[in-house]
């Protein structure tokens, strides 16, 4: 059984709750952050700590967190856990108090909870060398998606509906663009040109998208951030997506039309090796 | 203290918990209501029993809820806290599982939680009197509002964004035309005809709303159920608002400009008083 974190207390999981007044039960009001763990080590908690700071500013969240502390809250959890590959997930709520659609006084303590799960080899994913099939559904969620809330209902139905037609994920589509993935931001490569949607409010500010961008950057490769549409996906030559757990994933079909040859291209898997490489040094 | 309602027991409201792997928590993957309860006896029960079976069906949570027994669940609540006047607010969940953004297992138990709010005096709140001050603000919520999700965040701060204004609450605005308040239907009357947005996905299908829309009709009121803009509802004789916890309020300005008079109209002090009479005769 997992050990968990709830509010100052490590607890077994079964025994890990918080009150049907939180917020984040009742409102969504919370955001929360996803870091990865590869040999027991965490995967650019400095990016997660710094965008989970700016969520709860975006949302006026006034809560102090000690980023100090976090980080050896995250640590303690690896331990306890005995995680060697895994994710850990923490997610911050704006705290309990009686339902009211106005937000509780501002020293209403938050709700802090962080958990593990463990996924032996996920470096090694299988699926890095198969690739992932996307379909592309419509982007219906609220307009601030650059604020990582729990308000997550749309991306899990969109899961549920790659799933119902037998694929890996769902790209999201507005006014004829890709947005994203339901947890990951989408890319494609045309002609040695990697195209990734400008940041904004319509998508996450992912923490690996930046990493990956820069490594890009850094070697030679041609970044241009900015609105794609789901033609010009088709007619790519490669496309992928990044994610803190997922790190840099081919993509290989959309709605069931190859993309490329439809295999795994060299952009993507270079990216790929880079990304694990330089962030495995880093880790912490 | 309270005694509220969580997965079959009744607790002190201190003890009442839920998982940190409840999916209501993490997802937002959770639909409720909120019926009013006034001299003791509830408010049109069996619409709100109708709505929440119509949210749970487009979410497909196949949980089965047991009507009459959430009937039994509210009398008890409103017996054992003593509730002349108040609010039942009910929260169903597709249960605890762990963290993933596919859908548990369709066996996995839902979690169901109920709790009162004694609200003395709740059909006489001074209000009606007054009228309420709304400010307009973008409605940027997701696409599906037809389904009464707890993905409540942006209408929490809608409601700040009022509060900080000096107003009471927000009237949400797309494509220049009104879809509904942050917790309630919309409504301008101009020449003697009611006029509030039609039924679609971009608003709530108000409980209230439709018996409110019902009570107009017997009364030979005129209805016009359609899109209005904010400068329509600038230049109306009447505004107002309909919810369950409200039942039929007057608006009596709109982003600090006066509606008709600047006082409650008589449409909207008519329809609140039928609403209030026919409802309450109705009430169990």
């Amino acid at each position: 059984m997992r050990t968990v974190y709830v509010n100052g207390d490590y607890l077994p999981e079964d025994q890990a709750k918080v009150s049907i007044f939180d917020r984040g039960f009742l409102f969504a009001d919370g955001v929360y952050e996803v870091t990865s763990v590869l040999d027991g080590k965490l995967i650019d908690f400095a990016g997660h700590a710094k965008r989970l700071q700016r969520s709860m500013d975006e949302l006026d969240m006034t809560a102090a967190i000690d980023m100090d502390e976090l980080l050896e809250i995250h640590r303690e959890l690896v331990r306890v856990n005995d995680i060697t590959d895994g994710l850990i997930y923490l997610q911050v709520t704006r705290g309990a108090a009686d339902r009211d659609f106005l937000y509780p006084a501002e020293d209403t303590p938050p709700t802090v909870v962080l958990f593990t799960q463990a996924k032996p080899g996920l470096a090694d994913s299988p699926m890095a060398e198969t690739g992932m099939k996307v379909v592309t559904i419509p982007d219906r969620r609220w307009g601030r998606r650059d604020i990582k809330t729990v308000q997550l209902l749309y991306p899990s139905m969109g899961k549920m509906e790659a799933k119902a037609q037998g694929a890996d994920d769902a790209w999201m589509v507005e006014e004829g663009a890709v947005t994203e993935g339901t947890s990951n931001n989408a890319y494609i490569v045309k002609d040695g040109v990697i195209v990734t949607r400008h940041l904004g409010e319509e998508i996450l500010h992912g923490i690996t998208r930046k990493a990956v961008l820069a490594f890009a950057r850094e070697a030679q490769m041609k970044v241009d951030e900015r609105a794609f549409t789901v033609e010009e996906a088709l007619a790519a030559d490669e496309a992928f997506v990044t994610s803190a757990s997922s790190f840099v994933m081919p993509v290989v079909s959309i709605d069931g039309q190859q993309i490329g040859t439809g295999t795994p291209g060299k952009t993507v898997a270079r990216l790929r090796e880079i990304y694990l490489e330089e962030m495995r040094k880093a880790a912490v």
